[in-house]
């Protein structure tokens, strides 16, 4: 199966949704109740489910655990994903101090920075480690993702140094457009275009 | 013109790249070789550039300067944008202290919170004010865009009032599904659901 990112991220939605529900002693709920509850679309629901079809009962809904349970397997939220942050500035500091980044399955085990005045520093559960040591930490960790929150002009050698050492995947938090290695999944989050999609607009007022 | 929040956000991208080589004396510049400079798509370029079909030499390229005025005016980047931040934990003071978030047209002018712990604390250029005083600050402070930094429980409420206080549009950071007002233009950063996206294919290996 081959789904697209958009289609993941809207999948991650329902999971919560269904996982904040799952409590409530009710087994089934339909595509236009998790609509009306959550604000979404229940067309698209339909959809984007529609691969999950043996979770549903016609004319009743989905099964909230069975599906919740799929939908956690196929994220891969059910096996524990080491997290290795490259770059221990106010960002990096705050996702390791994260729950969002320190919950479940994803936890940070790593930070590293080649500022002397950072190295050793405690931040959340972890100490900052040397840079020059990246590849040790990685291997020693086992850490599978890469966080990249360097300043954009190192941020290339440095995500290079997080593929050589081995991690499988790199969220990169800098603002510039890197040459990927196409055996590391990236995704790039840039707050600054986040912040331009939003200025244009602002001009329409 | 309606375009895309896909298309605003490699808009933004082509204007940083043609800024970073506008210096650099040349004063044009090919599809193919922005591509390759910056390892993006030459078709792509073309498609998401032909509305601007005025700054393309035929054979040449586009001339550098005007369509990077052009389109520093279309994505509202000739123009001052305040920004108030609310919930300023980790997350929201790294924010406050990032050079992304205040330069430029975008700047923090305010960042807010309920903890008594923290209002007074100097981050960056502001000092942490009591969420209670949201509408005065977001009044004087003629805050375009609010940044919500809160945690999800809470979240809901504080977008309410910084919609009710005047903001044009806000940035979401806190993972939870919001219900909208339709006069706020909204955009969600989740990093988990970046996480978890990431999570899907690690399962590949």
């Amino acid at each position: 199966m081959n789904t697209s990112p958009l289609t993941l991220n809207r999948l991650s939605l329902y999971l919560r949704c269904l996982r904040s529900i799952s409590g409530d002693g009710i087994g089934t709920i339909s595509s236009q109740q998790l609509a009306d509850q959550f604000h979404l679309s229940a067309a698209q629901i339909r959809k984007d489910l529609a691969q999950f079809g043996e979770f549903g009962i016609r004319g009743v809904g989905y099964r909230i655990e069975p599906l919740a349970d799929r939908l956690t397997e196929l994220l891969g939220l059910d096996s524990f994903h080491p997290l290795v942050i490259v770059g221990m500035g106010n960002l990096g500091s705050a996702l390791a101090a994260s729950a969002g980044f320190n919950t479940g399955c994803f936890k940070v085990v790593a930070g590293l920075d080649n500022d002397a005045g950072k190295i050793g520093k405690r931040i959340g559960d972890i100490e900052v480690q040397d840079a020059s040591g990246l590849a040790r930490v990685v291997g020693e960790t086992e850490a599978e993702i890469g966080i990249l929150t360097v300043p954009s002009e190192v941020a290339q050698e440095n995500y290079d140094a997080l593929a050589d050492a081995g991690v499988k995947a790199i969220l990169n938090f800098a603002p510039t457009v890197l040459e990927l290695r196409p055996e590391v999944r990236t995704k790039s989050v840039d707050l600054l275009i986040d912040l331009e999609e939003l200025g244009y607009f602002l001009g329409d007022s």
